[in-house]
């Protein structure tokens, strides 16, 4: 598997675009409008947020993708199209305009929409702006695409892999979108990926739903499932490798190429997080489970205590082991080592629960560092999970103390 | 049940006081110790942290008042006294310091401490300083034993109470502490509650844990279940009413005063949540259960998106049901009713799940007020509950951007 260039054009027979057509209507620079299509129908899977209140656009993609398949997909930012009495029709309209402009039906696309909930969505400016898109597709558009979904995003995020399937070259590619109300349950943010590899229906489903619960569900900003979440992947087959059809060996380096995929898109939306200054990220090892260790970890990198020190650049470990007390995970306080780690050294705090003298000029100086490890040993098992966050900062509040006006 | 001055030491036969000993070695300005005292034997009853990290006075505590019974309280502030290789000797010693200065056993004293986890107590301090409180007990000290108790809090907490039972004048009097590492489970905070009222350990006990669940355990501030929460009531029985043994009228008329005293302590700790400046109030009604509704309005406080955006006055009530709808409990979105209200009015933001046009300003104003009460009305049955929390602000950040330095 290596890295290469193309975002969520990379694969394939995809081509993307994305322009500013009026949904964020105070901001004439800033992209809101993006599609993605297939030349080929693709092989399509999805997973949702778990919120109770799913957006309008969640309900028609579950409904697009009934079948299994779709051709594209159309997204708007700057509004969530949710809690709105015209949400599920204009949710339906963005598929019609995608449809009428592209030849196909509306339900060969997956529509997807985030921004504030509960305004009336402007849908005429996507009526006028769809043409202009599909007009401008092109197999160079993922950076259009990539940008026109984001929000409070400071950094668009996108990525494409090349591995080998059968002898055949496949790849991969992706962008996202992160920003506020990111955490766990379901990829809590936008991500669309493409590949030419050749897979079913159910390998391809079967593949999203092992990778996301690793990946974007290990991510926090503030603790806040949004109600737009979506992660969707489409497979065109255009590589023509022979098809995934079973767990076979070719289903494990995909699988494996398509974590590497998301575990790097979830870091990039941990990084970005709303007003982050750092990216957080806690590994707890030699634990009973990786289900406690996730546990412990995500609420390390949840705690809005530690996540304040952090941006102090605090080495405050006595926050880190009170979240992992009230984590509701077991485990023995008194074994418990904590390490902070990052670039330019690591710094051994706490043992066997104990606090321990440290220098710190040099703990501040490691927590001063871009990404930020809290490493946590729990000496009582063999298993290991990593949860990524970002530090709480004076800008997290200032982009959410007003944030629709 | 009427209001009356007087704290911590408002009930016969207590009398308390707080001085700076030096465990705040960079604030001599700041009290940090506090000793409330009974003429006679109390029966007592606690509540402790749910956090599986507790700190060492946590277990002394628990360990003292297992024959149901104490005389009196220590407590310290700036130093958590947990995780280190001392915290519960140095647990103890307080307690013998404060038994040998009083003339009484270690085993009856409460001890409670409140501040930096991992580092070591200053405890010559505390030597030093044990005497100096206890020369200054008077039946006026509940404002300094408040004081002395104290972190990050910006103004004491104290409340008493009078009601008649059986016949005879009952005083219920207390002093908190609360403001970060606030979440419920247990009061996540300390309390110390005095009462000359004659009631068994089991009422007692009783009436507490009636009681914390619908009040302290109500408030968030930011998530974090501390390491050291404890809610103590001590009980001398001096106003020699007839002794309460079991679940009678006088029992309640008891146990609704104990709840007032907590709901009004409650509301004063999430209003001086750290950095808030305001309170905010969130009552969810015609529930199915309350125990829904409680987990609906406590999701609601204490999403950082909904206190960021109670910070800027704005209307964000898109945030208020994506809150509810990561919060687990069930309830259906398309029935729900969200207001805004304060003192100077009130306005209805979304009805039947959507948003309705409102004044823009009104609401601003609605919402610029020191409490703002969130109303959610859920159309589905009779159960109601109210939770307790602040916004989130800069000076959030700030604080605890560097506590410990």
């Amino acid at each position: 598997m290596k890295q290469s260039s193309g975002g969520v054009t990379a694969a394939k027979g995809f081509r993307a675009w994305g322009v500013h057509c009026g949904v964020k209507s105070h901001n004439v620079d800033k992209k809101d409008l993006a599609i993605i299509l297939s030349e080929r129908e693709c092989n399509a899977a999805a997973v949702y947020t778990m919120n109770r209140v799913k957006a309008a656009p969640i309900y028609v993609t579950m409904d697009h993708l009934e079948d299994g398949t779709a051709w594209g997909i159309i997204a708007n930012s700057g509004n969530a199209n949710a809690c709105c009495p015209l949400s599920h029709e204009n949710a339906e309209l963005m598929c019609q305009y995608a449809a009428a402009a592209t030849g196909r039906k509306p339900g060969d696309f997956v529509v997807a929409s985030t921004g504030v909930i509960g305004q009336t969505l402007n849908v005429a400016a996507i009526e006028k702006g769809v043409p202009e898109v599909v007009a401008g597709l092109t197999a160079d558009g993922s950076d259009a695409a990539a940008h026109a979904i984001m929000t409070t995003d400071t950094s668009k995020k996108e990525i494409a892999v090349s591995l080998t399937v059968g002898g055949k070259n496949v790849t991969i590619g992706a962008i996202a979108k992160g920003s506020g109300m990111i955490h766990p349950n379901m990829g809590t943010m936008l991500c669309f990926i493409t590949t030419d590899c050749a897979i079913t229906h159910e390998m391809l489903s079967e593949a999203l739903h092992e990778t996301v619960p690793k990946t974007f569900n290990r991510v926090t900003v503030d603790g806040d499932t949004s109600t737009n979440d979506m992660c969707v992947v489409l497979a065109n087959g255009m590589a023509e490798n022979p098809q995934i059809e079973w767990k076979d060996d070719n289903y494990t380096v995909f699988q494996k190429a398509l974590r590497h995929v998301c575990e790097y898109l979830a870091r990039c939306i941990a990084g970005d997080g709303e007003g982050a200054s750092r990216l957080i990220t806690c590994t707890v090892r030699s634990a009973r489970s990786e289900e406690s260790a996730e546990r412990l970890a995500k609420a390390v990198v949840g705690s809005p205590l530690v996540k304040a020190a952090m941006f102090g650049s605090d080495a405050n470990w006595g926050r880190v082991l009170c979240a992992m007390g009230y984590s509701k995970a077991p485990f023995r306080p008194e074994y418990v080592d904590v390490k902070f780690a990052s670039d330019v050294g690591e710094v051994l705090v706490c043992q066997q629960g104990m606090g321990l003298d440290f220098d710190e000029e040099a703990a501040k100086s490691i927590l001063s560092q871009d990404e930020v490890i809290i490493d946590i040993d729990l000496h009582e098992g063999q298993d290991t999970a990593t949860c990524w966050g970002c530090d709480l900062t004076y800008d997290y509040v200032k982009i959410n103390g007003d944030y629709r006006t």
